[in-house]
């Protein structure tokens, strides 16, 4: 061992003793006849002095020391003079009796520290020594703790871990696959999963009742900053359960994790929402609870006043923004740029002000009297000070607008602490989606959803309104995960696929295996999976989950490190019996 | 939920209590004006009770259920009048009250049993089915569970898992990659990881100080009966540490894992032996210790006795079997027969016979002596009784053959008792070998392993007795695993490129970015990898990983359940810029 102690372990109470350190040059400097080393590992940063009044070898051997040295020192630890009470260490320094160099370094093409002045391309090229920064280390650290606690929790509920394949078949349905060419089987292709849900719902088949695995997942979709080409999932799935059973089961594991991992706790239920009154009150399928704000409807307050705009429009929806009344005319045409943006594009943006004396402006004033304003407030229960924005248009659409503008003004209000959290089942979301373009349903979350057993009559009379039994799991907004209970019952299976348009041997080509397993005897069952990085990343507070991933891949799907994907020989396409395809670029 | 009690759980102390179970048939019998039903879930079998006389429409509903029907069963637990102690639950059964199908099954292929009458081949077809064999499900919970324990240990002592991308680069060296066409990056792959090496030492240059990972690695190798295209690791690699460091705590690790999961408590340190004597006394680098049967050499005893075969012969080597002095020349010329196996490839088995009464037989008698055998016998530390097993020959070439003759000799004499565990250290293997056909030295290990330090002088001089800082951990007779102290040092490193015949640009091209790396204070550090689905298969006490592994692949890379791999559309060919090349078939 090259080291007795780390970087982050000597205390006051050790002065006197001993030590050997090892690890990497922070910082070096001469102050007198003193050269001052802080000396970093994995575990802390520990203050080192050269004395060149009684061993000037050594400390000119100090004074050559770079950045990101590697170094060996044995020496006392001593109490400081100049305490510094920000790091765990701060008390304490060695006096050095030997230096060893283990390593030289290059200058680092950036400052390791927190706050670096490296820019996104230059660290994530030498992401190696962009690991060094304690921010990012801590991240994983994190990453490492949680994953451990998921275990532990699930272990001790009576989940056991099964490694599924990574090498599988291609499914025709969904998102891209990666593939793989066999070279034992010329011609033929492995793909990677996009997630272990047939193996997993073949798992219950097999009766291993509680299954879950911490998996990495891969799907090949074009990048968006918060995507990448390979992730990570926390996939669960129980056996003889019903909806409240997954829900209980996860919500436990949640508040686990918080408790032991953040220190939180949850001592009352999560709340649960449907996504009907999701949609009606946030506009959104994962709405951000950190603040209330709710969606207030209007529209039948609004007619017959001669203004055509609210007349015709299908919704008018209203958020109350506390204590916004003294909003500039400049801050109220920023929010109106920002919902006429085209991300967002509603047509414009209408506002109410209560102003503290009691009177009220708006911008519809030409239309509605003050009276008529004041029952609009009343029903926002808007008080003196508040301000009212108002979207309309087709109702969907303008939930949607009104989603990002509740949004925007939670954080201009600084309602969406990201060290405060928020968790949030919602429920009831309907089972099938209607698709303009192709006429037909498609599944909302995937063709084994189960229907919620209360809507079974309307399968036929009223499809578009069946709700699912499927769940999500929203915290500060983010989805965190989802499942569902799945059909067990093959007639049931069948019906389903009739809705969705498939035909018998169209689920048999693309399900045949799943469906095949099925015959034998297969369990109630459901399950839930979570996305892992984003997990971390909510509760590192960060908002992608770039950081939380060692290395990650670029918004092109590449490893700018190692410089991956790259050609490969002509030898080995050979022997994958594979020729690339010259591509014209437009 | 659809129970209140697993089939497992139940004991005469729940007698009186009502229950509800769900689970699988696994038979039903009637007798009488009963029917009993064995109730099978992942935890137990209950038997279930249904009177004809109390309630005969349930009993008649109970006589139509099949094999592997899924039920839930209510009722009152009552103490069974002919009690079944070879099953937890054998004191008690349940006296039916109520009884819902909750999935019929089509009659499986084969039994669900232990001792099924499943042929391999039908087994993996539907290898869902024979997951719900206990022998099967028992391995897989104990996958489980080590794993876990793993994760325990190496949380304790200050390990992080980290996960490396699944998606890198592909390395011209080693065994062949899988390959992933990038449809983001026409022409270019990303390869699968046959192990997460450069990784674990970039993170090791990050700072990490301790790092694993339970991680799937993959090889396209044409595959033997015990290896699959997608295998499991646990990855391990330490800073700041040397060989010793290592040895101790892994040894822990495995000593923890034999504690926590088979109650087997190794008090001592596990034995260490050079690679020299593994090969000079076992014939091989993993020798199996359960027995000792070491070999003798006796070549010097041989010779000038005109026996020209051992005259010439560059070596010959001994073992001595306990007991063996019986064999009948039958038995003598079925092992003659097992060494001349072409996979063995001795030309002959020569045997010395000690009598019990004192009187010694030799098939080479017509050369040697009674008194010239009798100092063979003494050098063997033979013994009345005993046999001589004797192969000659050049010295590698018959070192294995000889252990191979020792293993088969082990196996005939009991003395390798899959439930007995003898660990070892193999210690100081070469760090390079010589291939006289390419007619250069290649690494024995890999290219960043340490050589002993010891050695540093004999680099040039007598480059192939080089001993190397790299470790195997044995059991049995398997490779557990294995790892190395890694160079950190620029100019050894250099130097070593050079001793394998790469030029500095060869070695650029070839592992450039973990080259860059070390330019920035890469810190002294090393580590080892254990093949786990090996360890897993060596507590359950199979020969084979295969069913240690959920999902396995046949020798053919094939998943036939799954039938993976398989075509793909010309679609997904087009987007991937890929056209396949027709293969013709010799």
């Amino acid at each position: 061992m090259f080291r007795d102690k780390t970087c982050g372990e000597l205390r006051l109470s050790d002065a006197g003793t001993s030590v050997t350190l090892a690890g990497w040059v922070q910082r070096a400097r001469k102050m007198g006849g003193m050269t001052f080393v802080d000396m970093r590992d994995r575990y802390g940063v520990t203050q080192v002095v050269f004395n060149n009044e009684t061993d000037a070898a050594l400390c000119e051997m100090a004074n050559k020391l770079g950045r990101e040295f590697v170094i060996q020192v044995t020496g006392d630890v001593a109490e400081r003079s100049s305490k510094n009470m920000n790091i765990p260490t701060g008390e304490i320094e060695i006096i050095a009796r030997k230096l060893v160099i283990l390593n030289r370094s290059d200058v680092p093409p950036f400052t390791i520290e927190d706050d670096t002045d490296g820019g996104d391309d230059i660290r994530m090229k030498y992401r190696y020594l962009d690991l060094r920064r304690p921010a990012i280390r801590r991240n994983l650290e994190l990453r490492h703790k949680m994953a451990f606690e998921i275990r532990r929790y699930l272990d001790e509920k009576g989940f056991i871990e099964v490694e599924t394949p990574v090498l599988i078949k291609s499914t025709p349905e969904g998102a891209r696959d990666f593939v793989v060419p066999s070279r034992m089987n010329p011609g033929e292709f492995y793909a990677l999963p996009q997630s272990p849900q047939t193996f997993k719902q073949l798992l219950m088949v097999s009766g291993f009742d509680r299954y879950f695995q911490i998996v990495k997942c891969f799907r090949d979709e074009d990048l968006r900053a918060d995507r990448q080409p390979e992730f990570t999932q926390i996939d669960c799935e129980m056996s003889f359960v019903e909806q409240e059973d997954v829900l209980q089961m996860f919500e436990g594991l949640v508040k686990h994790i918080f408790r032991y991992v953040k220190d939180i706790d949850f001592t009352e239920a999560f709340p649960r929402m449907t996504w009907a009154d999701a949609m009606k009150y946030y506009g959104c399928d994962k709405p951000d609870t950190r603040f209330e704000m709710k969606f207030v409807e209007i529209k039948d307050l609004t007619v017959g006043k001669g203004f055509a705009v609210l007349d015709d429009a299908e919704y008018v929806g209203a958020i109350c923004a506390k204590g916004c009344a003294d909003y500039t005319r400049k801050q109220l045409d920023q929010l109106t740029d920002f919902v006429k943006r085209p991300q967002i594009g509603a047509k414009g943006l209408m506002w109410v002000k209560l102003e503290q004396d009691g009177s009220i402006k708006s911008s519809v004033s030409k239309f509605y009297s003050e009276e008529e304003l004041r029952v609009w407030a009343d029903r926002c229960q808007a008080e003196a000070g508040d301000l009212i924005l108002i979207l309309c248009g087709e109702t969907m659409k303008t939930r949607k607008q009104l989603c990002e503008l509740r949004l925007e003004m939670g954080s201009r209000l600084g309602l969406r602490d990201p060290q405060k959290f928020s968790c949030l089942w919602v429920v009831d979301f309907p089972l099938f989606e209607w698709d303009e373009e192709t006429q037909r349903f498609y599944a909302m979350h995937h063709p084994f959803t189960s229907p919620n057993p209360e809507d079974f009559d309307k399968l036929d009379t009223a499809t578009g309104e069946v709700r699912a039994t499927a769940y999500d799991m929203i915290v500060n907004g983010n989805e965190l995960g989802g499942g569902s209970i799945r059909i067990h019952d093959a007639a049931l299976q069948d019906k389903m696929f009739r809705l969705l348009g498939l035909s018998e041997a169209d689920a048999q080509y693309k399900f045949g295996f799943l469906m095949d397993a099925f015959k034998y005897g297969a369990p109630p069952h459901g399950g839930l999976a979570f996305g892992f990085d984003r997990f971390v990343s909510i509760l590192a507070g960060l908002d992608s989950i770039r950081d939380v991933i060692a290395f990650p891949k670029n918004n092109s799907g590449r490893d700018v490190m190692i410089d991956a994907p790259s050609t490969i020989d002509q030898a080995q396409l050979d022997e994958l019996a594979l020729a690339l395809v010259p591509v014209t670029k437009e």
